[in-house]
């Protein structure tokens, strides 16, 4: 099977030919119920299985004789959750062992999940609620035989209402805001934690843990720049988790501006403000420990965030 | 002034009129810090101001001498919010009894909120995370020197993992639907209540009454139909707040369908579930008091519904 | 069958009655080709179908004997376009009229549509791409025998570089907004026209020169408010159609503010502006015919506007 | 100055460090009238500025004597725009080389811009309509000195009614799905290429001219697989223009099920769908010339797609 094409002109004699490529099935959603007892227990997640392999004549002559259909992952998906999901980590690792042994010419893969948090109403048995405030990702990487597994959380907001600074910075010809020593300080957490390996006993117990204590270190640490609480905030996560070989963040900087009242006669003393919605602060870093800044490349050449 | 327009033609010689009318600011983001002590209190609205009166030079002519500008509509929100929101239907009656004391010819309006609330990280002082799981709404209609004020929530997702049926509904020839003793109701709680009056003395109270009241009747009816439970929980508000005259409800039936696994040899006794987008059920109905079925010909005769 | 429940206590004795309601199957997603000849022709929909009449038992008792399943009006929806679909307007009509006239119970309904559009690709016969730019709607309600049907149009974003001024406007202790001789005019135009009746010869054809009557009148119209090309995009519509009896318009005002450039040494002459997002402007106006102003009090007495 | 933190425990000794990091002011709304004769021009952008450089100071000691504030980015961007905009690709190398002209620790950084396009509403010299079918995007990344630049389109919704088959694929125990040679083939245009170098003469016209070969391929490819039509889509880019050495393409397969007639007695011959929301196949993969291939490490190793 030859993937490559002649091509001729300006572009040179170069040959045009298939790069990196993944297909698979996005966003199934799956809700598991488990009701053994009548106590009943709810998964609600969004799934997507994409894979990597020799489908090079799939696209270079619609030759689908390797293309394991979308909707076939589809129905894997379920059929596998009829043992239970577990924790979107366990769930992703159980779906790429599958795919990855089943077909000689899957080498590899990409699946993610989001997964949806209910909240019992009132304790009971079989009734919930939704809880919206956050939803918590998972992405699996398989490449060369490695298996890259990161976990996540997103959409968390969060707000300080004091003790949040920012002065020192630099002023140019195009510099006109002014330093504060009181500022609201609100951002929408997204992050990501890359595990050193895949053998953690219990996922989500990890995930509760780390959305703890970025909560704890955005509320408590004294800002004096949001790069500064961000950093805490990974720092926080791998103190705590040495199963965590490095955290990525990305911050919003969701501005909230102190509205003038002075035209009306009042004063304004921190107390009403203008949620902005665009343009944002966008602040992005990567917290690691050294000894695995090197270990792998595949996750710290990715140039995005998150 | 004359907004009439004389037109001859196909129409025949009926004059061209402005009919109902009304403007201002829409979406006015306010966030309010009560910093009188160490531990800050957070009020987070959206607040849309429209003005109803006598405004049709500004149509027919583009004189605006009676237009009060959307932009001094929000100044004044802002300006009001100095002292303090308290709680949505209170600052909308504010913001209403200004704007038609204070210009002649503006009669009524249409003041919109909704809110959204934080809860306090670990009991914090000034550090807090947005609860998304709903939102507050509240509508206040001055017209004809009434007040109508009507209250709401919205976005509020439920589920129940059983104790819902559906059957015993008419089969015709565009019937395949199977009947079933045992689904997953879930749905997205709209509800809007319309006061007797505007004498209320704690609306927050109210608000968390209500919440309490929807969350538990739809919990705790045994269901054959959403309809059943929709009327429940209409009942069940009405009949724990006597200063309430009506709620309207508008709930999607969030399709849960059980997953086929019999072609992977599986069975799914109510385990595997594909949470479908659309379409979906809308099933949407006033319950209200015998006695206040006529008071409010305003709001009763709305077709809309949430 | 009783309806009503007696309630004794904080709200006195009256009775918790069932008011309005109404229920069926919203968005459902149909697409149809007609291919009899090689150029297919495309047409794309969202439909909802809700029905009125006598389903109280389904609430107060749980009772579908009279349940007409969301999923048989889904069904009949795909039946129906098997036939074809022709125009929103004319599809919903044949759904009302089946619904109405196949059960004794149902009184009359709510139908609704949305239609999104596709242009050829290079005039090719099968290959297509979405037009984003508006979507068409249309409401069609039955209610005590008579058809009340409304088509729309809404998402047409349009804007004006210059031609648009706003001044003359009071000003109080709340206002701080410049005059302007000259600024950006931008809006979303959602626009929704009230038929004087059903019997309307070609639907597609009243849409597109609504549309083109819409456009023209906001770019020709010099203005000194948008309130004044509202009524004039209105007036333009009623002029064209005699067959139109109401058009209702909902126009944000989708701030542009010139960015302050000197702090910068710069000059701005109306070339470098901020897009907001929030707040906007909201102007809304019904425009009539006066001899039709009181002839449909079921549309009339809506208070709500697109 | 110390980016390191000495942990002890269960982490082991190894210090915790910054990794890579990136901050700025993200999706700054800029609209550009260019009114030197009556003929007005209009550009509008949503455009976010990012820095990377020597910022450690900020993360780990909130000493912000590093950090060009991010509402100083946000001015440099209006300030720029005064000279005009020309096309993103230009525009985001003009605030590349100033930021990394102006500060020594600034050593790169990542730009990136949306374009949304306006139509003249029937050639008027100053009125517009927004034409929402699509959005151009360019990013600018700035790395060790060297740029890499891509450009791409978003949303381009496209759908064929026939001229799709799907057939040929392996069948395992989870495979229900039936094969076909006539399906409607519907998705949304991701696609981003990645220029050779920066010195093209008109990145309008190669925009217009890749989004009309990707719809050429689209339409004219008869497709046995959606990897199919994509990677001809991405291989008529790069035959007709020599300038641009890699296409990467994210396609959705956007489902369209048949609607099963027979159980109210109708045939489907292809013309009634529903069209599904999700899941959704993904279909995802890079054509480039195959002497480029190695030449952009950078990008090269960019894990995601689009």
């Amino acid at each position: 099977m030859d993937t490559h094409e002649h091509v001729a002109g300006a572009g040179g004699t170069s040959r045009i030919i298939l790069g990196p490529n993944q297909y698979g099935k996005a966003e199934v959603r799956l809700v598991k119920v488990t009701r053994d007892t009548a106590r009943h227990h709810l998964e609600d997640l969004s799934i997507t299985s994409q894979l990597h392999g020799d489908f090079a004549a799939a696209h270079t002559e619609g030759n689908n004789a390797h293309v394991v259909a979308t909707d076939t992952q589809k129905n894997t998906i379920y059929a596998f959750a009829r043992d239970g999901v577990g924790s979107p980590e366990a769930f992703l690792l159980r779906l790429a062992e599958h795919f990855t042994s089943s077909f000689d010419w899957v080498t590899g893969g990409r699946w993610a999940a989001e997964q949806y948090f209910w909240n019992r109403i009132n304790g009971h048995d079989h009734a919930f609620s939704k809880d919206k405030s956050e939803v918590r990702t998972a992405v699996l990487l398989v490449d060369g035989g490695r298996q890259h597994l990161v976990a996540g959380i997103s959409g968390l907001t969060v707000l300080k209402t004091t003790g949040s600074e920012f002065h020192g910075f630099p002023r140019d010809r195009y510099t006109t805001l002014a330093e504060t020593t009181d500022r609201i300080l609100a951002t929408d957490v997204t992050a990501k934690w890359r595990y050193a390996g895949t053998g953690v006993p219990d996922f989500n117990a990890v995930y509760a843990s780390v959305r703890a204590e970025l909560l704890d270190a955005f509320a408590n640490t004294h800002s004096l720049a949001l790069q500064q609480s961000m950093f805490q905030m990974g720092r926080a996560v791998l103190e705590a988790h040495p199963e965590i070989a490095e955290v990525r963040l990305s911050l919003p900087n969701n501005h909230h501006f102190p509205v003038d009242l002075e035209p009306f006669g009042l004063d304004n003393p921190g107390e009403v403000f203008f949620a902005a919605d665009r343009p944002y602060g966008l602040i992005e870093a990567a917290v690691l420990r050294e000894d695995s800044a090197a270990a792998d490349p595949v996750w710290n050449t990715i140039a995005g965030f998150c």
